[in-house]
């Protein structure tokens, strides 16, 4: 048996990054940028009113001093003048500062005047004044190359007036479901058979993680069936479930080794989900999942979705995790590294206590879909009471 | 001035749950249940063996004992014959636990003999059978209406044979940005004009939910133009920014009045982002949002995600919040709830830290797009040492 982080480091030593692709700056949410977002202009591009009042020069602003208001500069319209002694121009949040101005009397601090403007307190130079480039010069790295675009990220390139945006390419994840045994949800099911339920839940991880699962065919159990559909290619992954068990995995061995797959058989000391295939069919990488559904989800969790990070170019590796205090006392665990499915809540402190499920059994999907996280349990980690902590990777929050 | 509460729940006694949609499972993932899946078979939907090795009639397993194999019982081949006396069935994972066996022995407890099977190790009745809806039963509700779709919830859909799901429609959100001064990215920039990046962060924001975002041509400010866009209609909410400030709004009010608009013109007791019109143009739902980058995303979360979550049916309305120690002192706040712009990060025994960035000038994107999240302050709230607990939104976990 090899340990889950070794696992782990195999695989992401075969993962290459997509290339970039260029994308309109609307489709651009929740893409991994390939290149860094450079601003192309300079905001505010002059100084620029922080407050509706007047632009003037501070030193004419003793209390009770008249000035004459000699223009308006709205914001997206200059005052092409300038201001002189005595005088003052209406400017509004945005607007340019007027030549000759050096300071902004705020409206509250001025009365109308029959012959102008009353100042009812004076203004210090430069007050409420934003300076050109106050918030990002042109040239400026705003946004670096490796980085998950949110809604923000799209406002600042827009305000950097970027139409295009530069990000990796979603990749492309075959997912091979096979077993005779199997079938799709709605189709005709064989006697003993049971649903296929890995494909469609890899497929929504996958998009979870921001890739594109392709839902392959069904294998049945069949060299020549795994090789044709395994071949049909063009993926930056191939992921298969099933056929990994002792004794199964000749299948896929077989299936794929006369197309010079180089395949490797782990059994990985992980609780649930022990036996594991990476290999490469040409030059395409092939993860092969257990067939359980919840050993697959979790090695999903695991193994994919770190190497879905690094197709897109991401620096995050494993799987996040949160602390948590243990809400029962947990036994000490064997040689695998243990993931308890588990429900989050918060204690009075605003704390994590993370509550595993009384039933553990790999062959409950309804336990893990109800679950918030799955609580990580080292291998040999000693007893733990409950109230100790735990480090707990949360599921949901992932859309996982 | 209301509060930003009371604005939050105006706003959503306006927001109806859009209606259901059939889609497919494969197209399920994160979409909000409109009905629950209700489970169309039991799983398993017979006893079966939680391990590789042999049924068995319990009381035939003396250590030692020689049992005869008659057949054997793969996953998804049940056995058609009856285990009888001194007899045993080779089985897998999986595999139904045939009529007359009422035990599994594990194969490491089982060795070939000349003669079949030699008994190593008794087994108890019972053991290592998984018995019938042990994960779940025909008719059980398995996803509650109301439920964002997670990846595991697709794969327990699917185990339960549902080939479609029924979800809420996605909420239509048209976007209007107004202004004279504004241009789209890579547009011809008027003088002293700036390129418009509320409505592309928005529909970032709405995509983010799960909502659908319709940026619409920028509207000049005039009260035809801005009348002929909104009123092209057919979303579930229309928002609009910029032209909501103090004078402003009665440029949208003339615009929209004409059609029988109901608006409401608030001033709301928040920073960044005071003014706000919400009204209704026929069945239509508007949100005006400030021109404002920084304070129309703000407002965003604070207000629109909220509506996109009803909208879905979900329960949540408030975004979530985080607790974490305050970075640096806070000072005392004013009438107004704040939103600082901070950065999270974690202290040496894994809580949250939370640090406002030095500028807190509501023009600066490029410190709310480095922000990992909101610190709140409430109203009035008083002077707060460094290491006191503070209340976050977090906003890169939205994708926001």
């Amino acid at each position: 048996m090899i340990s889950l982080e070794e696992a782990r480091q195999r695989i992401l030593a075969g993962i290459r990054p997509t290339g970039p692709e260029t994308v309109a700056l609307a489709a651009g949410w929740n893409r991994v940028l390939a290149r860094p977002v450079i601003s192309r202009l300079t905001q505010p591009p002059a100084d620029v009113s922080a407050m509706d009042g007047y632009a003037v020069r501070a030193g004419d602003t003793a209390a009770g001093a008249r000035l004459s208001v000699t223009g308006a500069a709205p914001a997206g319209r200059p005052f092409a003048g300038e201001v002189g002694p005595g005088e003052a121009v209406r400017i509004f949040t945005g607007g340019f500062v007027p030549a000759g101005a050096d300071a902004i009397l705020i409206q509250e601090n001025a009365r109308a005047a029959a012959d102008g403007l009353e100042v009812l307190e004076p203004v210090a130079p430069g007050r409420w004044i934003r300076r050109r480039g106050l918030d990002f010069a042109e040239g400026q790295e705003l946004l670096p190359a490796g980085r998950r675009l949110t809604a923000r990220d799209i406002g600042l390139a827009a305000a950097s007036n970027q139409p295009w945006l530069t990000v990796h390419r979603r990749p492309r994840i075959g997912i091979l479901a096979t077993g005779d045994e199997i079938a799709l949800p709605g189709e005709p099911l064989p006697p003993g058979g049971i649903v296929s339920s890995n494909a469609h839940a890899l497929a929504a991880l996958v998009a979870s993680a921001g890739g594109e699962g392709i839902i392959l065919p069904i294998a049945p159990d069949d060299a020549g069936s795994i090789a044709a559909l395994a071949g049909s290619g063009g993926y930056d992954l191939l992921v298969t479930t099933g056929g990994a068990s002792v004794g199964e995995h000749d299948l896929v061995q077989k299936a794929l080794g006369r197309d010079g797959f180089a395949l490797d058989f782990w059994k990985i000391a992980m609780r649930p989900g022990k036996p594991l295939i990476w290999g490469r069919l040409g030059t395409m990488p092939v993860l092969g999942l257990p067939g359980n559904p919840v050993s697959a989800l979790v090695c999903g969790v695991v193994f994919l979705l770190p190497a879905l990070a690094r197709m897109q170019g991401l620096p995050d590796q494993a799987p996040r995790t949160i602390q948590a205090a243990a809400g029962t006392d947990l036994p000490e665990n064997d040689i695998r590294a243990d993931h308890l499915r588990a429900t989050l809540m918060r204690d009075a402190a605003g704390g994590w206590v993370a509550t595993p499920a009384s039933r553990q059994d790999s062959s409950m999907l309804a336990v893990l879909a109800s679950a918030d996280g799955l609580i990580l349990r080292a291998p040999f980690a000693p007893a733990l009471p409950k109230g100790g902590m735990v480090e707990v990777v949360p599921l949901a929050a992932l859309g996982a």
